[in-house]
């Protein structure tokens, strides 16, 4: 693919830079939910992650390349042989592999980062692509902090990167430090300055930080860049990266004035946005574009009478471009098992005969505390339920005693390794003592990043969502717990959570990683 | 002050605009407080209202008129006599008052919301603006959905507005669909084209609806523009407005890309974005530009490794910069209530006798739970007191039983009115019952529409922050509560929307509003 086409390649990365967000951890069932998504709706290449960083980012790799067909899926990799052989080992079983290798070139980098010479950089960059080509038909290759590098060292690096074998060439705002004029101007440098540019792709990597991440991306893509990487909800190092909802539905939007296209499903949208919303813990401010909850609200009362008269007087997209639709109510306390499984198959889930049968009880249970069961409660009921059979600890019951007067009890049944055990704790708050007896039964010393809830739907007796992260020696995970019962909620989320870190320990250190 | 200058004027909507979005209603103190942080960060303009969209948007202008000294406080108003006599009005006791009145003039806007003519359209905005200019000085024109608007018919529109006495021309991308080249040529036109367009400062007006609305505002702004309407984070209708901290942050750290400068206190930021999210109950997104949580955080151990041996190679702005700094433990069981009101007048709040005294006792009952209690808690806290004093009901006491086993009971006691009622209740988890409660002893109508928890610092025995949000009628009220048990917090959020639901019965309709 050259870039006199105007369609423009979406690689998202979630996986992998949206996955270094702080105390944004994924694990592998989660990752792979992710990149089905991504599939499903196109996108053009998945970066599953950085294999050489840890044993679970190899795995996650690994089983991402299995499972992912008509996706590209890139594995990335420093400018080290090691580390590209490891990325390689992971890219194994992938229909389309792609090797995503990077070295920085800015001069702040090179000096205090790398600690190399200019001409070091240079050859290590001819001989990793070199290197990573040798094993793979697809290689990208970046030179971190793009934006920042000097224009005749990025020209002749890019040039010899090409000339080694890379058929993209991603030039990333490592630092998210570019505006939009600038920035073109700098992929159009590359286009005008580069001779054998027309041999490969150009792609942009933009974060964030001064909020201009897509308006770089956009502008970029003006100047000739046909490759935007992107990340669902914008999710990233510090600030993030570009959004790949915004990006999407901005070319979609705007095709008279950016005659651009991408192959994404746009449909998908908000199904992936909550997917990963639900599974970081990080959730989407109301007024995020296209995927907040305010996106295609209208609240003042002329704007309302706009929308009333012609649609398009204050709407430039239509909520079901993005796949957004009214919560419908579904299901109720006398909808058979049959009727449960249609449902959770139009909502996405297939589950196994054992899940699906805890799953149906806990709906029957809902059904009864609940009047109105919708799509939100049942995705939510489910979340809570799927890969979980493997668990080593499981929530049987709480009983708590709490309010102003003090003191807060709690008393908790948990199965642990197949033994059912009971603690009692007292606690600052009900929460606190439902925790201490969850430490009473499992000892441990990680520490409560996060804890939050959300109603998943309105009304007094929704069930209420929880997300609680915890960190043990600088590794964080999240776990999610619903139910009617906001404590029932918070201790199935800390026992998730839980779960994960037993798993995670058994791992290995992660090394450095980086964008 | 003309656009040669490069002094571009910050021009704040986040009681206007940002107050338009769906679920968001600040009451009278909560818009003071706003405004007093807004004035203190030296933002030059503030929108406070629509004056003639209802009584309580008519009360907040003429507060906020009659508090702040130092910005310029605007009023808005549509093109009729009635509704600019009225914003001016609400201006009176102001400093430095501003009316801006607004039309909209594209041909869609034209044919199906205002059902006019051109011509018609043109002779209103010759009318409103000298009436507005008859009464007030500085008079701000905005040709409302301007992006979509034909360029003959706005030329000719500014052109009449300016001579009719417009110091202020402000082009609002009503719909947040331009991009920012064909927004920037747009303000190119107008410059270039408007005869008299020497004799005002260009404003622009951008919403987010594509992830564009910071760009365009910067490309206006190279363009030619001097003022640009924002809001702090971004809130307003649909995917909301320019973020102030993105422009402000993006002029001051690319000074050589842009030599614009705002005249903005940055190191502000930070708190007036925390104020703005706890009172509308619109969490910030951790991957948010410039207020974050994890704006300035960095997880990647590449990364940490660079900042480490230069804070350059991945940081552009410091976090000091925004006023971000460390969690600080400053309080304990042993401090006085000396201490306390130092720590409170530090943290920005003057509480008179009474109210010092309450949250006195409770940050010693806090202190008894806490071990360690933060600068957040004592916020969080303080929160939970200010401007409650003469609220008709009050929290007193509850009492909870709950867990998996059920039944979930609550036994409740409120003051009402100066009399302590008690009511029992059962319900679906222990939120409900405890909700239950209130609606026993306070029988309503209203919907609960949203519940969130945050956990205010970390730890399992840190407080809990609850925001209820309350809907009835078409009203809608967001509630807080913080307290170390999270049913405690979330029974004082209910009852604190409440009490703003029981305010706001007592006011007129709101009108039909506008952007």
């Amino acid at each position: 693919m050259t870039s006199s086409s105007n369609r423009v390649v979406i690689f998202d990365t979630t996986l992998r830079d949206g996955e270094q967000s702080p105390g944004c951890s994924m694990n592998l069932e989660e990752k792979l939910r992710v990149a089905q998504v991504l599939e499903e709706m196109r996108v053009d290449v998945i970066e599953a992650g950085f294999p050489i960083a840890s044993n679970g980012d190899f795995e996650a790799v690994r089983e991402v390349a299995k499972v992912i067909r008509t996706s590209r899926v890139a594995g990335l990799a420093r400018a080290a042989r090691r580390d590209i052989d490891r990325a390689w080992e992971a890219l194994q079983g992938a229909a389309r592999p792609r090797l995503h290798t990077f070295l920085s070139t800015s001069p702040l980098h090179m000096k205090y980062k790398l600690q190399m010479e200019p001409e070091q950089v240079h050859e290590a960059v001819v001989d990793s692509v070199s290197y990573a080509r040798r094993l793979c038909d697809d290689v990208e290759w970046s030179p971190e902090d793009g934006s920042r590098t000097e224009h005749d060292f990025l020209c002749r690096c890019v040039e010899s990167a090409i000339k080694a074998g890379a058929g993209t060439i991603n030039i990333p705002d490592t630092v998210g430090y570019a505006v939009p004029e600038e920035f073109a101007a700098l992929i159009a440098m590359l286009m005008n300055r580069v001779p054998n540019i027309d041999k490969a792709v150009i792609s942009v990597h933009c974060h964030n930080d001064l909020g201009l991440a897509v308006a770089n991306s956009l502008a970029a893509v003006r100047a000739g860049a046909r490759q935007v990487e992107c990340t669902i909800n914008g999710i990233g190092e510090r600030a993030g990266n570009a959004s790949l909802e915004e990006i999407v539905m901005a070319l979609r939007t705007r095709q008279d004035a950016m005659p651009y296209t991408s192959g994404i499903k746009t449909e998908l949208i908000t199904k992936a946005s909550r997917l990963v919303s639900t599974i970081t813990g990080f959730q989407v401010q109301p007024n995020k574009a296209i995927v907040g909850a305010n996106a295609f609200a209208h609240e003042a009362g002329i704007h309302q009478d706009g929308v009333l008269k012609n649609a398009q007087t204050y709407e430039i997209m239509t909520p079901e471009s993005v796949g957004l639709n009214r919560s419908t109510l579904v299901m109720g306390k006398h909808s058979g098992r049959h009727a449960f499984r249609e449902k959770l198959k139009e909502l996405g889930f297939e589950l196994g005969d054992n899940m699906l049968q805890e799953a149906f009880r806990r709906f029957k249970e809902l059904a009864d505390k609940k009047k109105d069961v919708y799509d939100e409660d049942i995705i939510a009921l489910v979340d809570d339920e799927v890969g979980r059979s493997k668990d080593h600890i499981r929530f049987v019951s709480l009983q708590v005693v709490c309010g102003s007067k003090g003191p807060q009890t709690a008393d908790l049944e948990l199965e642990i390794d197949g033994t059912v055990k009971l603690a009692h704790a007292t606690g600052d708050g009900p929460v606190d003592a439902t925790f201490n007896c969850i430490k009473k039964l499992v000892p441990h010393t990680a520490r409560l990043q996060l804890f939050q809830v959300q109603a998943v739907t309105g009304g007094t007796d929704a069930q209420a969502e929880v997300t609680v992260r915890l960190e043990e020696e600088g590794k964080t995970v999240n776990g999610q717990g619903a139910d009617t019962d906001t404590l029932v909620a918070s201790c199935r989320a800390y026992v998730h959570a839980l779960n994960k870190l037993l798993i995670k320990r058994e791992k290995t250190e992660p090394a450095a990683l980086s964008a």
